[in-house]
């Protein structure tokens, strides 16, 4: 394994996908959602063990969930969890790994991954990280990865490449597309779903943040000799406390003028919606995911069910529905309006308070 | 307070009405299912306590309640606790109470009463029952105690009066009508809902009994020396062992021509199905029954929803729906197939055992 290639897992979501099955105090990446006995977050580390050393593992997250990081993934040492002390978006997440990064070991190579992504096809996938990984090493690129869009999503990011090339320069960013705009980009076949995973060297995207992003640029580096010492702690919140939250498409990827994208096909989903996650999902003869040994149904269709460990449903009657029961929330709602649940993620706050977030 | 009138509250039920609430660990009668701070049978021990001195009440219930009947009603003695070894329908459980206690006081006169229904106004019960003891002295009669049905129910047994007096000789017993002759019944003004209350002296259903359940009265007779020592509950294990189950309704009531009804207006329930417990709850401008601080509903109208302590639900797009959540069982079903219900506890008995029961 190259000594000199870095794995970056930003794990700082706040627990607003999957809800009320993730929270704020145990969000998605640390979940087993499809009861494999692994996490997300467990899956991830164990994707890219294959190519980079444990001792270059990085993981960035908030400081609340380091506890969890270190349970999940047991492996790493303490030093190699980043805290951040509130969220501020991408930018500044890659920033303090690659900054950080840079004291370290300036010639790193850096994978940045999200930490509560599904990959089907982990051989495919790490033949396409390899590949990257070297074409990086003579072109000073800031490479994504794309996905062939298997349907026209409109909560994504869509990336459209300019040539026929595997590893194409971009052309342009389009995030969240109206339902037209994405059934075009879905037909025209030079857009790619953005998979939020980029491959680059430390000094290109530092190079690059320098250049578009000015700012964080001169907040990240005078914190340099803090990094990797008692104060670290104490530098960083300071700059998180000033610092302008940005994710790294809008900030970089999206302005620079050398981001290239590798399309790949190696079963992927962010599993970010109960209909994605329906999608994946075994389902019986009536298409209804859900626990089979003690979830009985009936006059019941297409829909998906998730229950606690342990608990019985009888449910009769419900067409395209999601049913998720916890512990301490049970939802009901249809398929068609799941994009509601940052609503009533907002009205259980606002009435119950924290508690249930 | 008449020391001569006794009170026996029958409290074997086993959980099937308003499951998964109620269950064969926590029957319906030990259930304050409208938060009041107290359950069914707590709440008809007090509606009759101010006509029956305390050490005149008897609880019939099976001998697994036993406990809990006694944390409900701390007031009585363990031996005002009649244990049924298995559930005999509710002939064996009045023969038990009567024939024991007719050994303790031959002159005593039997109030009868379910454990587990609903009397809103309380003085205008209490008023009809003094008026029945009063009359029942006079007169050897078995009374019932009626109710003016207020819909066509087909799940209640009608008693049919035989003239228009206060009191009145019962023409006819029919239980679970079809729709089309509960219908009849109701327009017809001659048919009252049978309460399962009743009123006798304990030597006219002793009679009664001879009469018409000649094998019952030789069976609960014979043990007349174990009533009220040490050998009671052996006894009864033998007698129970081998009497047939069947009702009071159908061994006597329906046969004897001493029968009469007292029709009455004071606010009953049954309170035995989600849909009579819909008619009686407080409903939202949806018409939706439901906990109104912690159920969240977004165009769901008609619906009862029943949470565990402290659960949140979010709900959306149901339509006269029943949602029942507890520790164990979420049941989510049309309340047009509140029918089926039965259906479910066997499908989850029979796949779970009887864990969830």
């Amino acid at each position: 394994m190259d000594k000199n290639v870095y794995c970056v897992i930003m794990a700082g979501g706040g627990g607003a996908r999957l809800w009320p099955k993730s929270r704020w105090s145990k969000p998605k990446q640390f979940l087993d959602i499809f009861g494999t006995g692994k996490s997300f977050i467990r899956l991830t580390y164990e994707r890219f063990a294959k190519l980079v050393p444990t001792e270059n593992f990085m993981v960035v997250t908030n400081v609340q969930y380091k506890d969890m990081v270190l349970e999940h993934i047991p492996e790493l040492d303490e030093s190699q969890v980043l805290c951040e002390p509130v969220g501020r978006n991408t930018a500044p997440c890659i920033c303090y790994a690659a900054y950080s990064l840079r004291k370290r070991n300036p010639e790193a190579k850096m994978i940045v991954t999200p930490s509560d992504h599904m990959i089907m096809q982990e051989e495919e996938f790490r033949e396409i990280i390899s590949e990257l990984l070297d074409f990086i090493t003579g072109h000073n690129v800031l490479m994504t990865v794309g996905l062939t869009p298997s349907r026209p999503e409109t909560g994504y990011g869509y990336i459209q490449k300019s040539d026929n090339n595997k590893i194409s320069r971009v052309k342009c960013f389009t995030e969240k597309p109206n339902l037209e705009l994405a059934q075009t980009f879905v037909q025209c076949g030079e857009f790619f779903w953005n998979s939020g995973i980029f491959i680059w060297k430390v000094k290109d995207i530092i190079s690059a943040v320098a250049k578009y992003l000015p700012e964080h640029h001169a907040l990240f580096s005078s914190i340099d000799d803090a990094y990797g010492t008692m104060r670290e702690k104490e530098a960083i919140e300071q700059v998180f406390s000033v610092c302008r939250a940005i994710s790294i498409d809008y900030g970089v990827m999206e302005k620079a003028d050398n981001v290239y994208v590798r399309c790949g096909d190696f079963g992927w989903s962010d599993v970010g919606t109960w209909g994605s996650l329906y999608l994946l999902a075994h389902k019986d003869k009536y298409a209804n995911a859900k626990p089979d040994d003690r979830c009985f149904t009936y006059d019941t269709r297409n829909c998906i069910i998730s229950l606690p460990k342990e608990k019985v449903a009888v449910i009769s009657g419900l067409r395209e529905f999601i049913v998720v029961d916890t512990e301490d929330i049970l939802m009901i709602c249809p398929r068609s309006e799941e994009q509601n649940i940052r609503k009533y993620i907002d009205e259980v706050k606002f009435h119950m308070g924290d508690k249930h977030q």
